[in-house]
């Protein structure tokens, strides 16, 4: 199986911002871990960064028929993105939605997502991991 | 007269995301059918579309001068850019929102447009046709 | 084909009150102009008024199997008559919703429509030629 | 004993409107199976239809002294007329309200009924004999 | 100066509902000491009331050019009939709002008219003497 | 048939408690007139008391094949137990909620049900008599 | 009869400030043309101004056996002093609650008054006939 | 490490009830597959159910020194027991909330969860993989 | 006189959970503490705790003539539970609400008490003593 | 210890206003029971009283230093005045809330407190003995 | 140029509460500073300090042709003083609005002013040099 | 020190739009006065456009360690973009909300600013000198 791991607004500096949220490690030392534990699985799997919500639909537009399924972080863009939750929609490869920190214990405005509804699951608070649990449940 | 019509996010995968709401034609076949009806009726159109919130405004505000009308179709930008609404609210061309599908009969987020307010008029809900029927209002 | 245009309260006093919004039409000459145009394309079409919301849909309720489309104006019922819309949603005809006046732009409780979800359609903002151009969505 | 069921809006129209929801049989049917029911209890009854809302409002005010209970269905007029509430509230005779439907189990808007806060009591998801039930109500 | 004294919905009943709240004096009677007290004063009035929203809505559209001022008491209207307050909004003789009970110490529902932006001012309160004040306002 | 009449929370104390709400008869005579009325129409019938919320959901998914028909009387936990709604929804028996007094009429809270919406039908306000009529629904 | 004429708070600046909405007229003026208008009539009047809430909570609570009637215009207070409304309600004298502009008509915040609930009733729209209609509200 | 996994109302009857939403599989079978997942992974496993609130509260006022982790589908419950919440806040020992369907996409009452913020991740939409992949995200 | 000390959810548990919050004296502990303060003052208590919301209800409807007051911290319960709140009603032993810690300096949810409604009073803040402040009140 | 009793808008009148709710003792009688209890107990206790928010605030800021607590009734400002919240968040002092009355047992707006967040605790509902319970709850 | 600078409720008390939010300088000092720097630049500056709301509105009431500018920072009546609103909106000299702390980072009643809308501009979040600034913004 | 003045969304064509609110001088001509004012003060300044909410993320997340502070004039991004949001909380630069009109005199959405909270301070309504105070604010 292919996967596509996306991620959106103000993750690209994860690792320099807000340290006690997120925590040091860089987007790209993350990306480095997920790829190693898709491979270890005998899958493949491509990275997409865009700080664009337009490009964000875009790049989603574009799956079809490409990957087998697809783990995104859209930041805070999960929170008001109705050009995301369509792009979501109008495709057929699953999307699991994933956040590194529980965002429901933090603002108030981060316990609305505007995405789940159209995504098949979501997996939330477990840091780096999040992504591998998240890409886990499409071959567990 | 020479008019604008302008897509917004997502709408560039028409006819490939979502049939069963937009049909199955692509976009490029809509905007030739557009092309056809104007100049029968003795205009002149442009096209332009953009996944991105931000290139969507920066192109209202160069149209003052240029164009004699408006058809804007903004996709789920429609519900809460507050950005195209000012970049409309800006010039002095006039421009009419339209839909293909009946908006209001789909989700309930989908029932608020921030650009209406700002906007000459609207027509949703004719499928392709809503394009020509916003034209038409032009020179009708 | 064979069309209705529907206007509910206050419609019959088009021209003489609210000019600024309305203009200075009568609704007989504006029905006249009606006429004229749906005849040009070859179709039928009556009229229909009346200021009382259970007249509109008892109207409603006489329609199917006599008319292949309605267009209404429902005034001010637009904004909460359940009773149109459970009338329209009874009925086999597709209904087009016009106004003539952009009624976004107006005050915030015009800014619901408590028909359109049950509409095929809604044209809005173009004052009498709105009605024209949702007749057109009937057979262009 | 001798009663009045009352139907309002567009329910005249029942058994050609939303089969689906409203089953096939027409108001006359429904009201003549009423009737039997009634009579056959030794009651007598009468039956009211209006599609206007000051109509209904003007025959419950010419109910006291004349009946001994009214079942009242006032179609979409439940979830809005405060002036058939006001026209309940005034009258001595008690009123149960009555839907075919489980309005509840439908949008959202039907969650709502002004009405029930003044009548004697309710009964709704039993399709016609929601009209029964809600009659032997007042004399079991 | 000639003015015009409309009650809406329910009113007609005045005297025999809810007397607790409307005193036990018909509107024959009210209305014959209105009549008396626009005498005495130099002045005409004439005498509208109906159930039926609509009707009242085309009655206001009948008023420019024959009354120098209208007292109206829309009843449960109050609370919700745009069409009422379009009525008013679209005729040139001012409107003054009068309710014989204090409205606001109701139900909560009562605490909100549609109509009083649209009026001139409003008297409520005073029983029937809430019609002899709104209507002494025009010539004090 | 074989029907479940079923009582909730604080139901057990009726007759005890808020005799003007409920009357001062007891739970266990009214099943005994319950019962009564469903053996002379030829059916049999069973009882199930309990305060606790989870005790009736349990109960609830042990009915199917075993009733025809439930008559659920929830008690407060009508106004939240999403629980309970879970448990009706989550058989194939069709459940009839009742109320014994007109909860509209009462606190604000009362005014929303959660079960309704999964619910057949729903009878309230007419006392002991409530639990009749929903079972009379059944067979008449 | 003696009555209290009690004005709030910026009133005291009425004829200086915002003459737009209430006229050139000073505090004093008004209050000298109501002076004449009780006495003309055969009654008595005092006057009293605050710009404090207190003040004209303490003012309201040395009434009792001193007025027949209050007349007050709260000016802003009339939107949120719960502590003018539990002075009201704290008193035996009949309150009538008074407007020179039409409120309803201006800002939305200038809708609700937290006051109306507890007065006998109100007079808005008026200009300083406010003052002389609510007053003869007492003797009509 | 040792774990626990709770399953709250209506859940013992999963693979009997709404098969559409939660699968054929009972919860038996499911805790069978938990148990072997986990033991596979080297750790132990203890299993509690009850569709009473009460018990779950006391159930986890019980797990502080006993489990390195919970997995908690409190079923419907989630989204009003603020109980269960203090309970999950009130221990030292980290909880994962996890539902097999993805609740969002659900009724709207399902879109909001009550404990979230205070467990330290959230699983949903895989099936009983949600159960896995919470456990997984302990040791992972 | 004789008093009933009631402790709902998650209480039995404190001096373990939220020490922060609660303080490290087990509920034994003080449950001793209030028995000696009461005796102290010639009265009789007894105490009764369950995490079960209908054991609660169950409870309070067994003391009618048992208990001349009753003091009681539900624990989250206070903040939904109509239970709870229909079971006090339902009793004419007087019932004082008490809560350690000062619940409206907390999360909002706390803010709002469904109880407070129909008990006789409320202490709330003084963390063990909030019970003894109560009860004196019974005698004091 | 000494100890500050202040009483805000509209309670100098007490036993004097609403004697229903608030019963026949005046305020100097209470304040004077209030002063036997303090000094039956070894304390001392000073009386501030104000109509004016302004005064309240004042006072609350001239206490550090003097006093070891305030027993605060703060009248109808409880429901708004955040100036009276900031000037005891502003102080040292602890502040006790207390209300003769079940405020929470009234009108809506007396539901919501905005100073008990700042407050250390509250007691309601036990007449003028909740200011002794209150001032006990500082050496209990 | 002369400036007033007005501070309300609580601010006189500056340097001596709530020092973290504040810092620990008097508003003398503050004052003193302002004084010095208005001089400065060749203009003249008059302070007027009230902790009562309507002394600041008989204040504002009293400026106009004798400044050319005012600096108000209200204290917490910001949040809900429509009478301040209404004093600033009756006065021709432009009022500029200033927050010493960033009220929008704290509690959430805090980011609601009903003074800017009426005040010429704001300046919140830069300590004591918002007054600085906000006077700065009349001369540079 | 050196600053960063970023214009968000349409801000580029200031001069060009909307002239009646913003001016008639080109964001060129105020950015040429912004950059003497620095200079003049001794300091350094860069300036950033961007209508992409992407890039003003972008650049925001490379200005640590580079810049002293920001000024951001976000234009209607300023109402809902958390993405911008988060990329502010995201540095350790402060940044200064700045806007040339008085954003809260004009549309109800505009009354909401989701940057403010993690922002150091904010200037409104002072046109382009907005900008010139907010500067100012780091080294006066």
């Amino acid at each position: 199986m292919k996967f596509l791991v996306m991620n959106g607004v103000n993750l690209a500096r994860t690792g320099r911002r807000e340290r006690g949220v997120y925590g040091e490690e860089t987007l790209d030392a993350i990306e480095e871990e997920i790829g190693a534990f898709v491979r270890a699985h005998g899958h493949e799997v491509d990275f997409f960064r865009s700080d664009l919500e337009g490009e964000l639909c875009a790049k989603l537009g574009q799956t079809d028929g490409v990957y087998d399924g697809i783990v995104l972080n859209a930041g805070a863009y999960t929170h008001y993105s109705y050009a995301i939750r369509d792009a979501i929609a109008g495709i057929g490869v699953p999307v699991v939605e994933v956040h590194m920190s529980n965002v429901c214990a933090r603002e108030e405005f981060r316990k609305k997502s505007v995405l789940t509804e159209v995504c098949r699951g979501e997996v939330l608070g477990f840091g780096k991991k999040s992504y591998l649990l998240a890409l886990e449940g499409f071959w567990l």
